[in-house]
């Protein structure tokens, strides 16, 4: 049983704690603090865990084995330090950190800790059809890829959805993905933009993201996050001799009033709810059996974040922008992670 | 947190442990048994659970809450009908028990306890998209419902496999189906046989099943058991404005070598793993948040083994077979639950 | 330059008349008839065709080459008897005769003539569609065909739509498709029904047609006259190995307020246009030729007859009704026609 | 009865003589030319049409009414000069001409005319799934348009295919298309490259062809011309409120050996047999109602030829070029045609 300590009791810690609770097997919900400690008592108190003042005591708390960083996103860097600090494996959403520098300080603090302990929030690697899709290109079914057509649509964004954010906070699924997906570093980023929705008002939405990799992959991410219709997330990679595709989704298909129709996602909670259980299960499983986390790590969040900064840098410019990055420490040219069968028959514990 | 005690460690009896070791949340496996010891100890071990001489010791053990019965289909009654002696809630693998009769003896000794525990594991009403179906038809958006089309194929079936079997084992899902679907009887059955697939040898297969249902609902479901191409199962419901029918559930699609094609379930397991996973942890919630379980109840079993052996006649006869039920007891006139909504977003349980 | 003679110019006439007139390459209407005399003068006016004072006039016209029969079905006897007594091609809108006798009136006389002259109107044989699926199974792709099912679904039916319409107007096109499909006979029929649809008021209506060939192939039909969410022709065909269906046909597919649909046709003119142009294109193909047709025969129109009656009795009695046919003569004893490749690439003619 | 004459007898030449002989409604071929005699004679026999020794000939025949360019590209321009100088209207395949300097040499000759005499053999606008995305688009159906999502994929392409026909040879249909769809020129093109398919030895493919519309619509093309499985065409619109693309278009669909497959076809003639059919009896209706075609003009051949060649130089320099075109004379000003109805159930003619 893993005790998990949990920084930060907004949306989406509450639907983490939630998710130990009930819904996964294997852990404990030790101690929750959060900035408002009248939430994190009363969340505390429903999950049977102890309010800690700040995220400092939760990780010092000796009866947590593990931290969840949901906090503000400018708090990561200070928590996920602090774990690292303390020894113990640490969770931390999306992103590591808010600048390429502060994720390379945590890079460096887990390589001077000599072993990983951090894993970042990128869900979309335990998404099925995203697995499913790895492993057609993994087995070369369809030839070595070439390109990549993705679309990452959203019906609408807050009120406080920057420029930037299409790149930071949307296409950054899409950069980890593509990272993952073809086990390769990105090279240069581009961004093209065609006349705004005025469902975006201001804002310079659509956008077209192409990203290059190390081998020459060339991708192209429509972001688009104020199509109304529905959340929509798309994938097609072109390989040698034929493609693979992300598949619609729909449960059910319905007729009537003159069309056949299925149903397209409200939102990403929708799309990925099954992905979120999947990541943070393997994230206990991979403690529990090893000690380590095997999932997204402070490199993949300081390559996120390299990335996402060529990105802007590309949208502000119009120009391609060339990716730089630090050299790759040793702790993290493990082989990347098969991708795992899509229906996980395994066997009872040995 | 929820401790249960299992009966039978075959294949499904593993299965079930390993999805509550490592899949579930809220629940312990307390103790085991099997008619083969050696194999219950190991499994036990593993699971770090206690090893129990018999099935009656490990519905005695006072550290176990809740039953689970996954032995070998005629001892289902003598353990379903001790658990209810004991006053515990009991899990019983379909069928309930192996005749009708037998079936009938639990409704009583369940009605005489005064109050449900018995829940038999008929998985379909626990997959998304019959889920997804059953919202649709409940919220009227085909009209009425008047026909549905249904399909079962396997790819094969193992030696044991028996003429009566496409109904008892094979139909019986979609006669539960059927069932909670309308939230109705079904009150005839009939059996039309084209010529037999060489697949099968001598066994006659396929079948066309054919049921009614109190509301007038006319159902047919292809049975086809050898099909060898993969597992299938397809379902429509005729409405008087529309149709509503399962998807397609690729999660990828490939083009490659003049097609575009998306992969079939190989077997029923990749088909339904995630109902079982749903199918246990509501009854394991069901049980911690109402004290007794709320899926298909032993009047549910009942009825599939009467609408079973009227097609098993139906078959054997040609003919068109009317259903004889007993009288409903008043205990199983609860309202039928309600679909829950595909994607749950529970709250932080308070 | 076929020189055809068309008679009868109601809905289906003037469609023919346009489709020869501004669609299709190598005819030329020649002369018109119809009841109201001045409805003929004005269409054969636009036509640049002579209007005859009826049909026998139109088949008598030594400049009509070959007759198109397009009247009120009790009519279609005696202008298919005059059309073979005057040595003409005739292609006749089904039914071929209003009575299976009056059907072997013809088959007879076609007989006497010696060769054959008549081709019934059943235009699914010429649907892109089915004639893909026809291929898929002659080549074996699937397997020996074990069950066929089928649905017929339309949106609304008119006021004069009797009882037996379902079988003798609506379900009489799977008669044909079936029998051709399969080139095999139909043997029995049987007709199933669940509770009415108010839509069609007082109108026994959906049915399912059960259909059975000499060769053991059982066929399930869906028929439902009042769906009203579009016109909807589906098939799928179960093999030893494999199955294989009409697809779903939208040109495209729009994402908006929720949903991935696609549009369902709006009635058989939209879903059948093409059929019709490649039905008639073929037939004047096959006369240019061959001097005679190749499509469905007298016999074929003979046997959908005698079929529809057994499901009209079926229909009555609730039983199952075997189908008596007169003996097949010779002149029809000729090889199936076969399947032709979706897309005919034909040579410049030598 | 429109009276063509036939320039230049090879595949295509032979194919639409093979049209307008066994398709097509109100045409007759009347005159064939190629520079190998023998081969004119021989087609020219068979199609029951005069053989001329030369194109001028052609075009001088009293009895040829209208003119069909066929002959090699290098030719196009001198025949439909010397059509523009007989009067004669002139449908010519693709290219217009080799240059964008003859295309407006072609235009100005038709300028002077005074009226449109040229057609341009752009097909895909007249094929029924293009149209319906056009008409959901016109419609409003998605909102304005923003942007496109474009794939056109080739099995493989011949050994005198060069670097540069990727975009005068293949993308150039979807540089008409983006025209036609939108109703708008292009005003800037830009092209990236991935690695190279080892399929397609030297040549660089596949390549990313971005297109901008004078209103702000980005397209992107991807064009592969090696991918062996299968000839594909694909096209997403992304609207301000929704999507609409092209939908697959299998007729059938078959479940064995483990997958649920559609076939791709295999070559352009089977994707677009039926635009080809469609657009000469367009062509040949236009010029019988109005005298004049209706179809892509001489300045949609220039605009072609214009943007391809900035597609050329965009693939040269890697650079975003600019499109630079001459002013669009008063001739072409004419409101674009309106998408028809998918299926057009016209009257016979008043």
């Amino acid at each position: 049983m893993l005790n998990v300590g949990v920084i930060g009791t907004g949306m989406i810690g509450q639907d983490h704690i939630r998710r130990m609770t009930r819904v996964l097997a294997g852990v404990r919900v030790a101690a929750v603090a959060d900035v408002d400690a009248s939430l994190a008592a009363r969340i505390a108190d429903r999950a049977g865990a102890r309010a800690a003042p700040d995220g400092e005591q939760v990780i010092a708390d000796p009866q947590v084995d593990a931290v969840l960083v949901c906090s503000w996103g400018p708090t990561h860097e200070q928590y996920v330090l602090a774990a690292i600090a303390a020894g113990k494996p640490v969770f931390c959403e999306k992103p590591l950190a808010t600048t390429q520098q502060a994720c390379l300080r945590v890079v460096d603090a887990e390589v001077r800790h000599g072993a990983r302990l951090v894993q970042v929030g990128y869900m979309r690697r335990y998404d099925a059809a995203y697995r499913a899709l790895k492993q057609v290109v993994d087995a070369g079914d369809i030839g070595a890829p070439l390109m990549m057509h993705c679309a990452h649509r959203n019906p609408r964004v807050p009120a406080f959805y920057e420029p930037q954010s299409a790149i930071t906070d949307t296409a950054v699924h899409e950069i980890d993905m593509v990272r993952w997906m073809f086990d390769d570093e990105i090279v240069a980023a581009r961004v093209l933009v065609p006349r705004r929705s005025r469902n975006g008002g201001d804002l310079q939405d659509p956008l077209l993201l192409l990203l290059e990799t190390g081998g020459g992959v060339l991708v192209d991410v429509e972001i688009s996050v104020n199509v109304r219709y529905g959340y929509d997330i798309r994938g097609e990679i072109l390989g040698e001799n034929g493609t693979a595709a992300l598949a619609e989704r729909g449960l059910v298909t319905v007729r009537r009033s003159g069309a056949l129709a299925a149903p397209v996602p409200v939102d990403w909670r929708e799309r990925f709810l099954a992905a979120y259980d999947v990541e943070l299960q393997e994230w206990i499983d991979a403690l529990a059996a090893d000690g380590a986390p095997a999932g997204p790590s402070a490199w993949d969040g300081y390559a996120a974040a390299v990335v996402s900064d060529a990105g802007v840098a590309a949208l502000r410019t119009g120009e391609r922008v060339a990716v730089r990055m630090a050299e790759r420490p040793r702790l993290y040219h493990r082989p990347a992670p098969q991708a795992r069968p899509v229906n996980d028959s395994r066997e009872v514990p040995a």
